[in-house]
């Protein structure tokens, strides 16, 4: 039988009244004849209370323990959502992440799924029950509850729906698809109607918070066709998928933008290799994501390498560096906020050479100065001012005609 | 080595402060050289959220799915309250229902204990560290999450002390040990410094809501000493235990009463055992806890059976009768509420038959008529309105002399 797994975000459950909304959503599924997975995230505002009383009593709390605590809040959601499917007639059964079969490794806060053992989903299948899973979780090999961190309940849903062989993941969110750019900052910004997983992912890594790139990845992984779709208004969203066979001729497909970078450079009294491999080695560790790395030996200058993070890790990843700093032996480390990262992105943009230069140059004309820059096969990023990001983001999305091109 | 289990119901981890309470005691115990179980219930408030949520969604939520939502509430107080004692410096590990190994019974919302498998809580032990378990909760053959029901965090506790051949069980509760009558209504009632398992059976099942029956009975089964004590102020409890040597001579210990008692009599057109049996079987599979039960056949009458229930029980009596009506082939069914239950209760009751009598005698000086009798080796029940029940208790303490009597 044809499956399909459907994941709510936090906004999509915030109340019993949305709650209900998404029963029906799933029902309708059901009753095309699918065999329905609902992942579901945890409720609105129960992570924070749980966390403030986390905080109250330790600013030290085990990331184990903080698993234990959060990973009620997906399971509640998850209950009260087959609560209301029964509700509507049908059945169902609520699963936490260990019931579903969701195996990852012992990195808590931040665990990656390592295998998915389906058999009691197959058996629900069986009986005809829709499967409602608590996303974000799951049991690592000594049986501790692991939580999967950011983007945690889309990337649950994409590893459900490659290990059942779903026909496509839905994930259901606050906005009704992928756009050329953020249609809150960039007025001209059209909805996509497909993209790439690669353009997906360049989006996603580059402050596109729609979908999480972990889960983005996945689906690439598996390809896992996804639909990114609203929760609120019932309209076609944007589908990801491996090829994107009419927009070949688009060469940008997207302007990206996040603020709240941050830069840190760090610097060597004598160049070595080793340890410039090393500090990322201990960021990764930490699984601290560094972005946009620029390294460069100059003549007469000590040798120092770059990176960008986010502010949210940045107290983090000063507290890695300075417990690292005898091991990684630098000589000095130091740091730039109040900046933001600017993007283009297209999976045209390989064959054709010009196009850095000619987002160098709009931004020249606009006056707005580079700091840093960074490119892949399919996008170009530059970190600038934040003051000039939304400044950036719109003369971009006119300069490579994203408002009057054929969004299919 | 020595063990303990510590079990800490709702008021006592109501709020963050009172978690960090519970964590020194716990780590008292541990500084003690003793390996330590906590047990804990539910935080205060938050039942009461999820059963609201729950009931605008829907008044007919499967008890499975009632499980799933519940088990999260001791969930988050086991992982709080190891962040407590993490933070206080010492080891520690939170385990929920089915990490602990507590198997149960398939009978959602009010599962029954199987067996404890203690292997992970053995490793913890080994590994020196404190285990926090989160009580009322199990899992059945099935993986599925089960709760325990009334009395579930004390059941838990005791069952696991059980398993891991504690030396002692320490309930700590809102009230600081069992008195010779609930102090609140009988002021003349005196803290008891023993007491023996079959009269704590008779109080909890009496009334006195300080620990519940199922937990005593496991208790009194497995020989298992539990100290009833305050998690408010530190003061001796009352220890319950086999043999209560030094009072063999007080022919009464204690007065125990509870309102909201409804009675509830069945008739039938003509006798038969098999009829009278049934439907004591058919509550009993529907869990309904029928107390006092009176029969009588008097000749010229319809046969007919009375007995007592909680009113919050009655709902569901009535519908299990209702539907079993054809099958039990009885002939009408009546009920009386607003009505009480007072009883006296000792273990030297056995050699003193003069003891009912003296009750009845009392009672009627006072002018309480007395609608139903039940009485055990070690205790006497009599049902009375509602409105004689302080009454009824204040004189009965008074008659036996409890105020006056040595408590040991």
């Amino acid at each position: 039988m044809t499956r399909i797994v459907l994941k709510f975000g936090g906004l999509a459950i915030a109340s019993t009244d949305y709650i209900q909304e998404v029963a029906y959503k799933a029902i309708a599924e059901k009753k095309r004849g699918l065999d329905v997975v609902v992942v579901t995230a945890a409720m609105g505002r129960t992570t924070k209370e749980l966390a403030k009383m986390a905080r109250d009593i330790s600013d030290n709390a085990s990331k184990r323990e903080l698993d234990v605590l959060f990973s009620t809040t997906s399971q509640v959601a998850s209950a009260l959502l087959a609560i209301a499917i029964q509700e509507a007639g049908y059945d169902v059964v609520s699963l936490t992440g260990w019931q579903a079969g969701v195996q990852t490794d012992a990195k808590h806060r931040n665990a990656r799924i390592e295998d998915i053992d389906v058999t009691r989903i197959e058996k629900h299948f069986e009986q005809g029950q829709i499967v409602v899973v608590a996303g974000e979780q799951g049991i690592d090999d000594a049986q501790n509850i692991t939580s999967l961190g950011k983007g945690g309940a889309e990337t649950s849903a994409v590893a459900i729906a490659a290990a059942i062989h779903a026909e496509r993941v839905d994930i259901f969110t606050n906005v009704d698809g992928v756009y050329t750019a953020d249609p809150r900052h960039v007025p001209a910004a059209q909805k996509l109607k497909e993209i790439s997983y690669d353009e997906m992912l360049e989006l996603s890594n580059l402050g596109s918070h729609i979908i999480h790139p972990r889960a983005v990845e996945l689906a690439k992984k598996f390809q896992m066709p996804v639909v990114i779709r609203s929760s609120m208004v019932d309209v076609a969203g944007t589908l990801l998928k491996e090829e994107v066979e009419m927009e070949k001729n688009l060469i940008v497909r997207g302007v990206a933008f996040e603020s709240d970078i941050i830069r840190l450079t760090v610097g060597y009294d004598a160049y070595s290799d080793a340890s410039l491999a090393d500090i990322f080695a201990v960021l990764a560790e930490n699984r601290i994501n560094v972005d946009i790395i620029v390294q460069a030996i100059i003549d007469g200058l000590k040798p120092s390498v770059s990176f960008t993070i986010l502010k949210e890790q940045f107290a983090e990843a000063l507290h890695v560096l300075e417990n690292s700093k005898l091991s990684l032996d630098f000589s000095f480390a130091d740091f730039e906020v109040g900046l933001a990262k600017v993007s283009i992105i297209g999976s045209g943009m390989a064959s054709n050479p010009g196009v850095a230069a000619r987002m160098f140059n709009c931004l020249r004309r606009k006056g707005i100065p580079v700091k840093m820059v960074s490119t892949s096969e399919i996008k170009v990023s530059v970190v600038v001012a934040q003051d000039d990001m939304i400044h950036a983001a719109n003369a971009l999305h006119a300069e490579f005609n994203l408002a009057e091109a054929l969004q299919v």
